[in-house]
């Protein structure tokens, strides 16, 4: 079976790999797409994603769906050639974190598509793939998967949303209209907020955020960098997606006294620099949020169900093969939001 | 009456002023005792707190505890004579933060002492002081004076300890052990902590969390600068009580996944560097603390009960004919934790 | 000026009252609309309700809208003629649950048109209304004073929704769908519920939950008393809008473990059996929620921008003087949701 | 090996049993102490708890202590010989309440000694047990296996005041002063609670309450029914221990407005008649707590450390072989708090 594996900076190649043999509790699914992710850039451009460096070839991805292929041995509840969603976490279940309900924070996580461990845990850009049972979860032949491919980066936009609190009747900024950004502001949008204005530095993300999402206002801080100063203390909760140093001390002067600033945006490793002295004083919170735990499950439903509207963020597939091609044109923001790769359908 | 009065940089004097009348819903009552804060020190030598200049002659003050004079027209349930807790806080009761239960974020408070607002909020190292009846909590007469004037700051660590959230078998280390520290240390094991570590740079001050206030275990971090290291991702909780850069960045290797910082020391005006990509990486919650709410009344209740003991904080008291004496030694951490002023009693 | 005032049991005479004299922080108003509630017609047809009954001429009404008709002395931030929002709580601001943040449960509040204190509240259902300042919010002079009036009933549904946590994804059943019932429903959508069932006894209720307000399921319990049978441990949540004690029982089946229960409907004097070992082994919550908080200023804000459509509980206006023959009708539940009584405009 | 079997009401035997094959992440444990719980003598006496039933012989216990007598394959960390905490829940990990980090309310569950599934869980009044890797955690040697066997009681407690919420200067009450009750008013002690108020009807239960646990008040209700009238509306929070229909209702005159009950005691199956209607309109929550989560952990480090001194409801302890004297003189409340069979030490 064929897959995108990446070997270094800029050495992305689709190669034959073996498939392995399945444990008892595993199924092997065969991808139907892929959505390039930023930290995929990352890896394809840098060859590493912040501290940590590809040290063997590694297949790419982790937001896929697809149809299920075959069933361990003690396998129940699934279908082979039923169409699935495809969770790329794989907790232990058993540490700390996970007892509490935030098997997100696993200590021993798999997740796929990363070399944040060593071996690599090998991504879902690939035609087959082998995941835990509780990692697949059936959906309707109906379902869409391009747009089930979708569930993953929205989860993590739901798990945002979710570690900011109760948004019913809230004002929200949110800082960075990329995939995430957008996808978060969605949910800030489906969980009630009274109003969602979203930032970028990009005119064209700006135009998704409120031609196709919906946002109540938008600000190109870029064009405009005096754009917030008519937000000073405005907003309850802020949802910083960019992982820019600046949009993130942009909203210690228009979140108010008592709210709420949730980091989801990856920063560059090492440090930044922030108003502490300000947080202090007016009790604002600022809080990580990383991945996703149950909202998978969530946004999975939402797609299938039709909820949420996910096509705002499609900006077009290619195969497998021409990989190398999707991931250069992926960076270009003024045309694209994210792009897929189709692999087995 | 005879109060403190500072006038700018190093020019603090006993000066004689006027009593005010009393509106109806006022009480003037007679300051026994002045607890010297940090901030007091602050404006006696740079004739600043952070950014608030002393711009006007303001009486310093807010930590004390004194007697009922007299009553305004429409004040009820209260006696003249009796020993009364005095609350800095005046908040107006009827902004958006005062009606959501989070008064010490009050848009328009008038605190004791501070320069925060102009004219600025006379203080109560003063003979006699009008509040507000709210700020006036009677207590039994057989209530030791001195230590009343330390609800004041103990309300602080407790505000600070429910910003933590419910500590009830919690591991806890607490940075920066002078007054506030040290009573938030010992509000954290009164809330069920299982473990409360201290840290200092002032062996006198960690004597007194280890010996005086039961600390489980205390670090000299300008001695044994990897005093931390065996404490690698162990705390759940931390409370920053230094308003130290440093102190606050050793906090992130020290605090768990998904745990929580509490930053209750006031950092010098302008930014800190922070690794916020490991703040959200780990989904660690920063969150500020700001003096405290209904934690007042608490304090004031711990102190007259016994429940709590602040004698640990007591190191002397000066007349107040001798401020200027006391404000020189306040700050000599080796000797001192707190001096107090003797006004009436 | 014009009042319809309840003397007991079935005898509301539509009669002259005198104007009295503004306080400096008080505001006159002349009230456009005004919505019958239950609590309205239980005072109609009983002259009490719950435990409180009517022992001196009170008017009616507390879901009220209309226009600023003179400003006390100390009044700012108002204009005469403007349409304004009236919130019908006046909490004390400086009771233990006030400075909580839980000023619906105040322990000194007046609330209009109740009997729950001597002398009573005089209520809404009036040409002219003295309110204090904070219960005035002004609106756009193109708000509709009809759709306006609905903001009190919304507000009870916002904060039975708040009272249920974060219901991002939830599944959620309300049981009762009469007025509050129906706006319960549309604030748990609003709140981004994954799935809304309503049930009530009456399929014209019915009818709207499902066709206006957009509920995903409703079961006609009268008719279909095995309806629920299907959603055995089902759901996330429960709002109890009915206060009918089998309404009530009929959500342990339905409730799964851990799950939370937000009792808003007022049950009548006296006990309810329910399976308290359930609830206790099943870790389920109960928990009561009264009229609302800082939900009157959004529902105000979502009628205002139009978020929230009220219109499906409109179902007619009678003038003043018949507010005899709009009580009679207000209770056919066959043909009414809620009927107003049109006052000044 | 010898194991205390109930085949039905009043017929316990010490049968001998065989030893099981271990799975690869199993233990061998050899059952130092076992106390005798609430639930162990309504099998003995009744042959049921509330509605499960004995329906074939069945090993009781579940609060019990020992030392790590043989490893599965694949066990690590552990070793022969090691004294150790052992919990009685062995949840799924894998359904949707574990993955919220609530598995004590897991579908799937096996709690030692419980016919609650069927086949029934066999318990630990057995000399040798088998359990799972992570229901063993290992002990420092000094440490007194007696103490340790209270760590599940006192998980339950501890597991009441974390769903209580924050108790920190909270006024509690407990109703029901059995080891439960007393386990629990000494863990709201320790989480700061201000002052903890006791009930019982006996007033040995009251003596320990008072005098070995530190209680600030108790109340004998059947002595003095009226006992509890001074405290109208004075408790913050309430933790119902009794599983007493009359205990509960009068918990609604007790507790504050936004106040808190939580129900830990069990009631006897069916109905029981409370206050809805003051629920609702004081906005009580009235919550279940059962069993315990990472709770256990929790209790096992305070026993371990001394932080809890379990020793006030140590009232004796009997062989194995004397279980069925054990049993009949577990329920004399007035003279025992709590029994322990001597097992394997």
């Amino acid at each position: 079976m064929l897959a995108a594996v990446c070997h270094g900076k800029k050495d992305l190649r689709i190669e034959e790999l073996e498939d392995r043999a399945l444990a008892p509790d595993e199924v092997r699914v065969s991808v139907a797409y892929g959505g390039i992710c930023g930290s995929d850039m990352h890896y394809y451009h840098r060859g590493a994603v912040g501290d940590f460096a590809i040290r063997e070839p590694m297949t790419l991805g982790h937001e896929i769906s697809g149809r299920i292929a075959e069933l361990g041995s003690d396998v129940t509840g699934l279908t082979v050639g039923s169409k699935a969603a495809l969770d790329p976490s794989k907790p232990c279940l058993t540490c700390e974190h996970c007892k509490e309900g935030r098997s997100n924070l696993c200590s021993n996580m798999y997740f796929l598509g990363s070399a944040g461990r060593f071996p690599h845990v090998q991504g879902g850009f690939a035609q087959h793939l082998v995941l835990r049972r509780d990692q697949v979860i059936p959906v309707p032949e109906d379902t869409d998967l391009l747009r089930l491919s979708v569930a993953e980066p929205l989860s993590v936009g739901l798990h945002a949303v979710k570690r900011a609190g109760n948004l019913l009747g809230r004002k929200v900024i949110v800082t960075g209209s990329g995939p995430i950004g957008l996808l978060t502001a969605q949910s800030a949008l489906h969980a009630g907020a009274k109003e969602v204005v979203c930032t970028d530095i990009e005119d064209a993300a700006l135009a998704v955020a409120k031609d196709r999402i919906g946002a109540h206002g938008v600000v190109n801080v870029a064009k405009d960098p005096d754009g917030l100063k008519a937000y000073a203390g405005y907003f309850d909760v802020a949802l910083e997606a960019s992982g820019s140093e600046a949009a993130l001390n942009s909203l210690f002067d228009v979140v108010k006294r008592g709210g709420r600033i949730v980091q989801l945006g990856m920063l560059p490793p090492g440090k930044a620099s922030i108003p502490v002295n300000v947080l202090q004083s007016r009790e604002i919170d600022l809080v990580g949020s990383f991945r996703a735990h149950d909202e998978f499950r969530l946004a999975v439903e939402m797609i299938v169900s039709g909820t949420m509207d996910v096509t705002p963020i499609l900006s077009g597939t290619y195969p497998l093969n021409e990989a190398n091609t999707a991931f250069e044109l992926a960076g270009d923001r003024s045309k694209v939001v994210k792009l897929h790769l189709a692999i087995s359908e």
